[in-house]
C-alpha cells in the first residue's frame, strides 16, 4: 500500500475541517484534509445563512463553502477524497486507511460533523421518491404540491419556511404542543398561512405507488391516526454524530459526540475534535470555526513538542 | 436617573459583542450593546485579516467591523455609548450605570476584550509622539524613517512586517533568542531585509526633545545598553483583559481574564463572558464569534427560564 506521511491529518471537510486546514497550513504544517464526498459538509444543504458574522447581506451555504475552500487552498492545504476504512490513533504515529492508501501523521483533527436522524418508519424506500432531509436540494420539486414536514427545532421551522416558497401547503408535524425553535422563527412560521401546525403528533408511516402519496400521522394524546395526502415528507428531527468509523477509540458523550476539552484535545494525545462532531452546547458555523482555530493551534503545539 | 429595562445587556462592541448582539436580537431578545468609544474593538487597529474563514481575499479590520455592525443592526440590536461606571450583577435584575443612565436587564454578556500591555519605561509621555501600539494607525507617519518594535509573538511579527511598508528599517527587540510567532510569520520576518532582529534584549527607556529620538535597549545576557536612533517605538508585548470595571464581582484566572464554562457562563448566574476577555487558549476573531454565539444562546435559555 502507498504510504504518505504528513504532520497533520484532518478528517472531514465541512466549515470545521476547512478552517482547521487553513489555520494549520498557514502555520506551515504539512496538512492533508480527508473528505468522503465533497467539501462543505452540512452547509452544502443550507440555502441561506444570515447569522455567520461578516455577511450582513447573508450568504448561501455553497457560496460560503466555496470561499472557505479557496481560502484553505491559498495556504497549500492538501486533499484526499475517499471513505476512511481504518484508523489507528494511539501512539506517536497515527494512521488512516482510505482505499489502497495509508496516510500517517503526528496528529489528527476529527471534524466529521453529524448527519440527520431518521424517523425509522421505513422512509428509506422513499429516498429520492418523496422523502428528503434537505429543502434546498428538493424543495423546488414540490411546486404547488402539499408536503409534510417533521420536527420543532430551528432547522425544522427554518426549512419549512423555505418550503413555502414552493409548496402550496406544509403540514408541520411536531410531537409537542409548542415549537422549540427560536422565537423569531416561531413567529414567522405561525404567521405563515402556508404552514399548518400538526401539534402533539408523530409520523408512523407513509405509502404510495411510485413515491410518497400519503403520510400517516398519529396524535400522541388521542392515539388517533390520520392520513395526510402529501407528495413529500421532509424530516428534521435531530442529528447523529459521524463517529461510527472510530469504534470505541475515543471517549464520547451519551449520544456518541466526541468529548474534547477547551483545547479541543480528546482522550488520546495528539487527537483533536472540532465542530458538530464534538460534544458541545451549540452547533453553528460560528462555533465550528472557533473550535477549529483552537484545534489547529493545539495540534501545532502538540506537533512542535513531539 | 433615567432607567431603561432590557432583556439583555452586552458590554463591549468588538467582534464578540457584535456577534452576541446579532444572535440575541435575532432570537428576539430586547438587547442593548454598551460600548465605551466605537464598535469594532481590537480589529479596528488590525490592518489585514487573512485567517477569518469566509474571506479568501482577506479583509481589513475596519471593513469586517463595519460588516458585523451592519449585520447586528439588521436584527434591531440597540446601542448605548459611554463608560460603564458601576455594575450590579448579582440577583435577578442586573444593572449598569453609564453617566446619568441606568440600564437594567435579566442577563449580561461581558465582551470587553483586552488591551495592549505597557512597557512601563515611561513611554506614556511619548504617546502620540512616537510611541504606538498600532502599526495600521501610525505606520504611515514613519515613511523612510527608522523605528523600534518590541515583542516576539504573532502580533509583533505581523505588525513589524506591516511597518516595513513604510519604515526604512525596523529593529525588532525581543527578550529571547528566537521568536514565538507562527513559523510562516517568522520566515517572512527573517527573510525581510528591512527587519533587524535585536535578540536577547529589552527596552529600558526612550528619549527625545519633541518626540522619540532614541530608544535604549539592554542586552539581558551581557547587561550592555545601546541607544538606537529611531523616530518611533511600536510595543507588542501582550494584552491585558479589560476587567478592572468589574472589581472582584466575578471569578477570574491568574491574569484577570474571566473564567467561563463551555456555555460561557461565569460564576454569577445570568452573567456570561465571551471573546478576548474570557480565559481561553486562543484569542482570534474566529474564537470570539464562536464564544459569542454560545453566550447569546445561553443567555436566551437563562432568560426564558427566569
Amino acid at each position: 500500500m502507498a504510504e504518505t506521511h504528513y504532520d497533520l491529518i484532518i478528517i472531514g471537510g465541512g466549515p470545521a475541517g476547512l478552517t482547521a486546514g487553513m489555520y494549520a497550513s498557514r502555520a506551515r504544517l504539512n496538512t492533508v484534509l480527508v473528505e468522503k464526498v465533497a467539501t462543505g459538509g452540512q452547509i452544502l444543504i443550507t440555502d441561506w445563512i444570515e447569522n455567520y458574522p461578516g455577511f450582513p447581506e447573508g450568504i448561501s451555504g455553497p457560496d460560503l463553502s466555496d470561499k472557505m475552500l479557496e481560502q484553505a487552498r491559498q495556504f497549500d492545504l492538501q486533499f484526499e477524497y475517499g471513505e476512511v476504512e481504518k484508523v489507528e490513533l494511539e501512539g506517536a504515529v497515527k494512521s488512516i486507511t482510505i482505499g489502497d492508501k495509508v496516510l500517517t501523521a503526528k496528529a489528527v483533527i476529527i471534524t466529521t460533523g453529524a448527519s440527520p436522524r431518521s424517523l425509522h418508519v421505513g422512509e428509506e424506500k422513499f429516498h429520492g421518491k418523496g422523502v428528503s432531509y434537505c429543502a434546498t436540494c428538493d424543495g423546488p420539486f414540490y411546486k404547488d404540491k402539499t408536503v409534510v414536514a417533521v420536527g420543532g427545532g430551528d432547522t425544522a421551522v427554518q426549512e419549512s419556511l423555505y418550503l413555502t416558497k414552493f409548496a402550496k401547503k406544509v403540514h408541520l408535524v411536531h410531537r409537542r404542543d409548542q415549537l422549540r425553535a427560536a422565537k423569531i422563527l416561531q413567529e414567522r412560521a405561525l404567521a405563515n398561512d402556508k404552514i399548518d401546525m400538526v401539534w402533539d403528533s408523530v409520523v408512523t408511516g407513509m405509502d404510495g405507488l411510485f413515491g410518497v402519496e400519503n403520510v400517516t400521522v398519529k396524535n400522541v394524546k388521542t392515539n388517533e391516526e390520520t392520513k395526510i395526502a402529501a407528495a413529500g415528507c421532509f424530516i428534521w428531527i435531530g442529528i447523529l454524530p459521524n463517529t461510527d468509523f472510530l469504534g470505541n477509540a475515543l471517549e464520547m458523550d451519551e449520544w456518541n459526540f466526541i468529548k474534547a476539552d477547551a483545547n479541543m484535545a480528546t482522550s488520546i494525545p495528539g487527537v483533536f475534535a472540532a465542530g458538530d462532531v464534538r460534544s458541545t452546547p451549540l452547533r453553528q458555523i460560528a462555533t465550528a470555526v472557533g473550535d477549529s482555530a483552537i484545534a489547529a493551534i493545539s495540534a501545532e503545539h502538540y506537533i512542535e513538542g513531539h
